[in-house]
């Protein structure tokens, strides 16, 4: 059997990416044989971190072996991780999401909390470790932060990420405004994807009470034009839903200046949306103002009202 | 709304209870109001310990209303914990089982460790909090990891646990061994239970792709005792599946002196337990040798051969 593999969710974002390589760091200084990977192409904003830190990319898996030892990041749900998740031995999660879709047979080691982001718990168990993390794993961490905190303006964004995102900072010698603003701009370069790699960059299926539906985010500094080519996602959306039998696909057109959000919704269970967020679809779009974050304001919303 | 509820899984056992009484103790020295309470009747080991510590029983609970919030010790899947606990909100969990059956809708804290004993685990979070554990508590929680590890035989036993009992025996002022003894031998008094009583005394019903089984385990220092009551045992079994629709029940007899169990089955899928554990039963029964644990040795290897 190979090295314990370290994998966030499909369609890797920066924390999925960035706590995978914390956690291989963590592992190995504690004399574990662990291997970060991932489950799909890095993203633009993900890439500028790596090369701003100077780290290589973990390596491609599509799938794992019956009985591999596995530590699942940033992620829970068996749908949004590696093929032959069902399998594999699970070691260890840290996470920040709800659960669901998730068992085991054995026990293990599961470190959740309700934090913006999944580095934020690895620094505290960095901490229990009493192990210091070195400067290039801090921006990496730092990087998450920001990411999934919208540079600490999403409702999911805790103190302790504030605390935490100001201590790797420190030790990663940035600014972190400066930084993260690059950073986050880096991500909103959307002019060389087609619509259907657009609404994959950031694409979580989920499935609740027999619904499945898929709930997708693009940050953008201008929601105007990710919307000139509306017809062509929602064309990419419905074959989407298609393919994968699920009866709805929300596509979340993120403002990362403004803080607010346009969504573009297909499906058969579109009045589901209807009624979660009190609103009536215009041309399968609706204007959410503030909300910004899918784990606090979309998925919950949505999972109340299936 | 009351206070955050806490409590362990339905047919409470030492760790449960314990481990109940010792999270509300952690969580109102950290500010929170929160109350302990129990899903059932305690046995007469936890019995024991609470008259020995000088610690009253926590309240009864039968359900739980809409929104309550509550943190679970010692148990995640919701077959085995209070009524209503799909609607309450889950603020957090303690455990040291396999997860399944269980599902949020929003982020939480979840702290799981592969011990032999949630009081091992809530051990670490008192440390981590920098709180002081007073004299009672932690005789109520060294109370949790003698039951649980069958005073550290049981092979769900890890040096953590042992390392963290003999610090608690050092607080609370008694002697492992000697303590540790007298309170198992307490939890083997079965003259006063009905063949129904006794089946229920420490019993968890599992669910496994569709198949609904239950596993009731007794301590006892003479299998021979208990079996003296087999045909009444059997037909206690019997009802009780097909009282709840079940497809097996499988009674742990366990020597807690030698070590090993005799399972007694019934139910339409017996071939499981035939298979799972490469036995034949005779009359119903098979000895499993080393056997003691219903989480390590019992529940993964049924799992696996469902």
């Amino acid at each position: 059997m190979e090295n314990i593999l370290i994998f966030g969710h499909k369609n890797p974002d920066t924390d999925t990416i960035m706590s995978a390589i914390a956690m291989e760091n963590l592992e190995s200084k504690k004399g574990k044989n662990a291997k970060a990977c991932r489950l799909g192409n890095v993203n633009k904003e993900t890439k500028f971190a790596l090369e701003y830190f100077k780290q290589e990319e973990p390596e491609l898996i599509e799938n794992v072996a019956e009985g591999q030892e596995v530590i699942l990041v940033d992620h829970n749900e068996f749908g949004q991780s590696v093929d032959g998740i069902e399998n594999a031995k699970i070691l260890r999660v840290v996470d920040h999401h709800k659960i669901g879709d998730f068992k085991t047979s054995e026990p293990l080691y599961y470190t959740a909390m309700p934090v913006g982001c999944t580095a934020t718990i690895i620094f505290g168990m960095y901490e229990q470790e009493k192990i210091d993390i070195e400067p290039k794993i801090a921006g990496l961490m730092l990087s998450s932060i920001i990411s999934d905190t919208l540079l600490f303006k999403s409702p999911t964004c805790t103190e302790l990420d504030v605390e935490v995102a100001t201590k790797l900072a420190e030790i990663a010698n940035v600014d972190i405004n400066e930084y993260g603003l690059n950073m986050l701009k880096a991500g909103t370069d959307l002019s060389d994807f087609s619509p259907a790699e657009l609404i994959n960059i950031d694409s979580k299926p989920f499935t609740t009470n027999g619904v499945k539906y898929q709930v997708a985010q693009v940050n953008t500094a201008s929601i105007e034009d990710v919307l000139k080519g509306k017809s062509e996602l929602q064309n990419a959306m419905q074959e989407f839903i298609k393919e994968n039998s699920e009866d709805l696909f929300v596509l979340l057109i993120t403002d990362i200046l403004e803080n607010n959000s346009q969504i573009l919704v297909v499906g058969s269970r579109i009045d589901i949306v209807e009624k979660a967020f009190g609103v009536e679809l215009e041309d399968n779009m609706a204007f959410l103002p503030g909300v910004v974050s899918r784990k606090k304001q979309v998925v919950p919303v949505i999972d109340k009202n299936i």
